[in-house]
Parts: C-alpha cells; structure tokens; sequence
C-alpha cells in the first residue's frame, strides 16, 4: 500500500505544454441557426456582405442636401443663398434631384438625392424667406455623407470564422441583410462525477465500461475525481481500457490539480479533473474550458474579465510549477484566500485569482499582478 | 425650421451625474427557482448554511487517522508502530474508533473515526508487517483534517444578495443542502425601436401612445431613436404625455450619446436612446444596462472584460463631456477605430473601447489606457 513507486504520475506535463500540446482534432460540425439565436454562437465560416452597405448613400446630420461648390467661399458675413426643392422623408426615396442653387431638406440617415453630394447641417443655414435658405458655411464634397458601400462593398468579410458573435456582429449581419448564419453546433459535454461518497440525488455516478458507452454521443468527456494517485486511480483504468492513442498525460505541474488526466479516446477529447472543488475549478478553467472552445470551433476565444491589483502579502511558489491562488480584491489590493482545496468557501469568497508562473520562486507583497475575475 | 432655441436639449446631465442620480427604485419581485436553473440570477436574500459544512471532520490525504499524540517526537531514524485496526471507506460511517496506538487506514474526504485527531499522509508510513505500519513524521492534532464546521458554521452566510450567482455559488449551495433559492425575477425590459425607416420585419414600429399601453408590463422601457434634437423628436413627447415624475434629462454630456433621454414613467424607468447605433451601443452599456441591473436586484455587478494598453495616437478631446473612443487592442497597443457614428462596421472591427473622462482634454499617444472589451 505505500509502495511509492505505485504512486507516481504517468506522464507529468507542464500546463504551458497541455495548452500547446493537447489539442484535439474534434470539431463539432456546423449547422444554420436564425440571426435572433445566433448570440454567442461560433461562424464556421466568415460571412461577406451580399450588397453594399447601406445600400444608398445618406446623410449623417439633420440639413440640407446640396450640391458642395454651390457653397463656396460662403460666409457668416457673406452668406450664399439656395433655392429648397422639396425634402427627403426618412425610409422613402428622394422625390427631388439637387440641382444648381438648389437645396432639398434632409433628416438624419435619409437618402441622398440625386445631383447633391454633400449635406450642410441645419445649424448653418437659415429660412430667410418660404422656399429660401442662407448658407453661412461652406462644404467640402462627401461632407455630411454616408457613401453607399462606406459601411461594407460586396463581397467583404463582414464576420470572421472562429470568434464567438458579440451583439453588434448580429446588427451588422441584418443590416446586411443576412438572416441566418452557419455556426459550430454547441460541443455536447458529457460529465462523469465519480466517487463512492457522491449521492446519486446530486450526481451520476460512473460505473465501470460508462465512459465507453458514453463516447459516440460526447466531444468532450469530462470525469470529475478518480484521477488521484494510488490504488483507486479509477479514471486512469477505464480511460487505458479505451485503448489508443489513450492517455497524453496523467499529472500536470499544477497547485492546485496535479492530479489531472488529458486523454484522447477515438477522437474523443477526456479530461479527468481533480476531486477536490478547488483544483477540478482551477483545472477546468485553464485546461478544459478552452479543449471545449476548441472543439466548438471557438478559434478567437472570448476576453476574460480581470484587474491589475497590489499583492497583500508575499506569496511563496515553486519553480517548475504554475500556481493558482485564489483572492479578494477590494481597493486595488489582493487578498490570498487560504484554506484547504476541500473547502468550498474559499471559492465563494474568492473574486478570482491570480496565477504564478513556473519559473517564478514566489511573489512579492506590493507586487502588482493580474487578477482573473470570476464572472 | 431653423429655430436653434426649439434644438436645445431639455436637461443636459453628466454621465456620472446620471449613474448616481438616475437611481430608479423598482425593483423586481423575487421568485424561487431549483438550483440547476440559477446559474447568473440574482439572490434576493442572503442564504445562511442550515447545517455546519462539510458535516462530518474529513480527511484531506490518503493515510491513517490517528491521535496525534501517539506519532509525537517519531522520525525517519526513529519511527513509531501503530497497529492499524480497520479501513474507512469513502462515503460510509467508520466501523472502528482509535485508540491509543492505532491507527486506521483512510482515504481522501473519508469520515475521520471517534478518537482520531489526525491523519498521517500515507507517504510517511510504510506497512512493515501485516496489520502494523511505521510512521516516520508526526502530526500535530488537525493535521490531514477538516473540521465539520471548517467550510461554514450553521447561520454563516453563504451567499450574500445582490451579487449574480457563480458555479462556485451553487456549488456551495448544493453542498449545503440548499436545493432552491429566491432570486429577483428577470427584469422585463420593453424595447421600441423607432424611426420610419425602420422596415418592420427587423423591428417593431413605434405608434403613439404604445409607450403606455407597454407601461404596466415593463420594468425598464428602451426606445432607440427618436430622442434627438429638432421637430421630430418624438420620444420626448411621448414620455411627456406619460407625466410625473417625467423626464429626469433629455441631454447626456457624453460623445457619442448625447440625445440620450432618461425618465421614469409611473415607476419604470425610460432610457431613449440616440439612433445611431454606436451612440446607443454606448449609452446602453454605460447607463441602461446598469439600470437593467439594479432593477433585477444586482448590487455588486459581473466583473467586466478589460485589458491594460498603449494608446497608439493622440486623441482629442473636450472637457465637461465623457468621450467613449473605440479601439482594435493588440499587442498590447490600442488603435482607435474611427469613422462615422452611422457604420456599424466600426463597431464590428472593435475590440472595445476607452473612456476619457469629462475633465480630460485629451489623451497622448503612449499613455496606458484601459479597454473595456466586448465579450
């Protein structure tokens, strides 16, 4: 039972080298959902604009529609004068060309008539007379514009693949007139909790040959516990049971979550995670959570929120391993949170952590670092 | 036409003035949804443990519970013996007590026996014959233990309200037995989107007097559009006609997002936003969405994804007005995005944006700025 040599790790890996080095090959494939359920959602490919965008050319400020040399060299002193040929209504096409020493009426984002190409806001001009404006400052041809294709020409990339789309992804693609989009399907994760002391009214728990069944249906397996070292390494057993190419690593230089498994079981990405709340959280984070990514086609992964805050206190580390502290912010200063990777509380009252690297020794008070902030 | 007075904005407030003066009191009612479905809703009263947690002391190593007092002064050329006088398996109640000069074999999170007030990692022991093991480094009491009361006290607070809940959160709360929680209904938020060229398979139409019919079903009103200067501002008049207390500004000191209207209509808050999509996209996150929030019943918001960074170029700006600049980061270096408030594109390319604050007259190039990124 205390045969060391039992307890070693298989393969002990750096989480720099399971970042770059475990990266399967699963993709989920794609399919087309309606731009109102695309929030989020990952293109699986990019997305050009089908028409110029906006389509017409129109005006950016509420004024008058004009042809630009009408207006130079005019003046508050010296004021040009226009005759107004009729307005252009919001949504409907212009009625009227501009024509020379003419002027028609515009509202914000109506179109440009024929024969104007710039817009003099209402601010500079005056009514002087019915069917009379003066104009007491000069515009530059474009000015007050929206040209037709300044937005997108045809056959731009309006979305790219592999970033998930953020609300005003959605708005250009219906500006542009696209209603639907093709998109990774959602990677199906299947989770095993295992563990004797797990009640099943919470959890499922993993019986012996499960994780096979399991594969055809998953993208990702995640086996919570059961990767620990000793007798009762059962995820390790039942993984090695799937056969090639098996498992990449058994024990990642990690604190906490050393005892993390990353297999590859017919295609099939598994990641066996700590027993303990703290590292099977940590692990899942930095490990798991962008293998699902990955897997969902998620090539330009989401920002994370955090902050830049002074350490409270030095905190010791060893090299050769990254470690994962949990923390309080308040007033720009970080808190470690201590206590045992079983007690759940320090989770709770954690705003996030910070992250030492392997190379480091430790970190000093005073020291700024970047919190990750949980969300 | 020309009536520059008729274009003046009614209040014109700060955007600091409108987070802390613009404080709508409604706020949502609270309903109890089973854990499962209460990822991100917010409590609307702290929940307090029923029981001490983790309920039982438990081991936190595989190794043998033991009295402390038994393993005193033991050392690599002085061991101890203890005869070990049964197992704890995971998930059940211990068979035997110990007692002086046992010991009984554990694993990780097992109940810790009557008599035992620590455990000895396994490394440090070796099964010299059957039934007896060395022990070659003491323990102090609580060493390899967590206390039943460790992780929460019965009454503690667990969670506290106000604050979205986290994973971390319903993992607590599951562990604790807690299988439901009362959070603040979803707030209802109205959106009209006005404007006649709005064509109604995207959106849907304002009519006068709809704002009214809406009232009574909406905790928060948002009507794009509309709230500009000039004749055809019709969200002002619309939100008149409601009545008191009426309009708290019509005016926000802010670039882009200046004809931003703010009300609170029998009880609801109203936020009219400008029409131009990048000027509503900011004064959205910048004041509606924290609206939206505090209605729900969140006090202490999500963490918001930014990223420290070089400015890449001087930028202009005027004081007593909050400018919001949007920017492409990478590399650590923030490049403004600049083009007309009307392209959506400009918010497409973006990866966030910066705040210069009111009294700033501008920015240099190289200074460190922080980007407020989309997710």
């Amino acid at each position: 039972m205390a045969d060391v040599a039992a307890r070693e790790f298989f393969t002990t890996r750096t989480v720099a080298e399971a970042l770059a080095g475990f990266r399967p090959g699963r993709r989920t494939r794609t399919e087309t959902v309606p731009l109102h359920l695309a929030l989020r959602r990952v293109p699986g490919q990019p997305v050009t604009a089908p028409h110029p965008l906006p389509g017409f050319p129109r005006s950016t400020v509420d004024g008058y529609a004009v042809r630009a040399a009408d207006t130079y060299g005019v003046s508050e002193g010296l004021p040009g004068y226009l005759t107004v040929t009729g307005a252009v209504r919001m949504g409907a096409a212009p009625e009227d060309a501009v024509t020379e020493g003419g002027a028609v009426a515009m509202p914000t984002g109506g179109v440009i008539p024929p024969g104007a190409d710039a817009v003099v806001m209402i601010e500079y001009t005056a009514e002087v007379m019915p069917g009379t404006i003066e104009v007491v400052r000069p515009v530059a041809p474009g000015e007050g514009v929206v040209r037709a294709d300044e937005d997108a020409r045809p056959g731009d990339e309006i979305i790219g693949r592999g970033r998930p789309l953020r609300p005003q992804d959605l708005g250009m693609l219906a500006a542009a007139g696209v209603t639907s989009v093709t998109v990774h399907a959602k990677p199906v994760v299947t989770i095993f909790s295992t563990g004797d002391e797990v009640v099943p009214a919470d959890t499922w728990e993993l019986k012996p040959g499960q994780v096979r069944d399991a594969l055809p249906a998953s993208d990702v397996i995640v086996i919570s516990a059961g990767s620990s070292v000793g007798a009762r390494d059962e995820t390790a057993s039942a993984v090695g049971r799937l056969g090639e190419p098996g498992i990449w690593c058994h024990g990642l230089a990690i604190k906490p979550g050393k005892p993390t498994l990353l297999a590859e079981c017919a295609g099939v990405p598994v990641i066996g995670l700590p027993g303990n709340p703290r590292s099977a959280l940590v692990v899942f984070r930095l490990i798991g959570a962008p293998v699902v990514r990955l897997v969902g086609g998620c090539t330009v992964p989401p920002p994370e929120p955090s902050t830049r805050a002074r350490l409270s206190r030095d905190l010791a580390s060893s090299t050769g391993r990254l470690d994962v502290v949990q923390v309080k912010v308040s007033d720009g200063v970080a808190v470690p949170v201590f206590g045992l990777s079983a007690l759940l509380s320090v989770l709770t009252v954690a705003d996030g952590y910070i992250v030492i690297p392997d190379e480091a020794t430790g970190l000093d008070a005073g020291s700024e670092v970047n919190v990750i902030l949980y969300a």
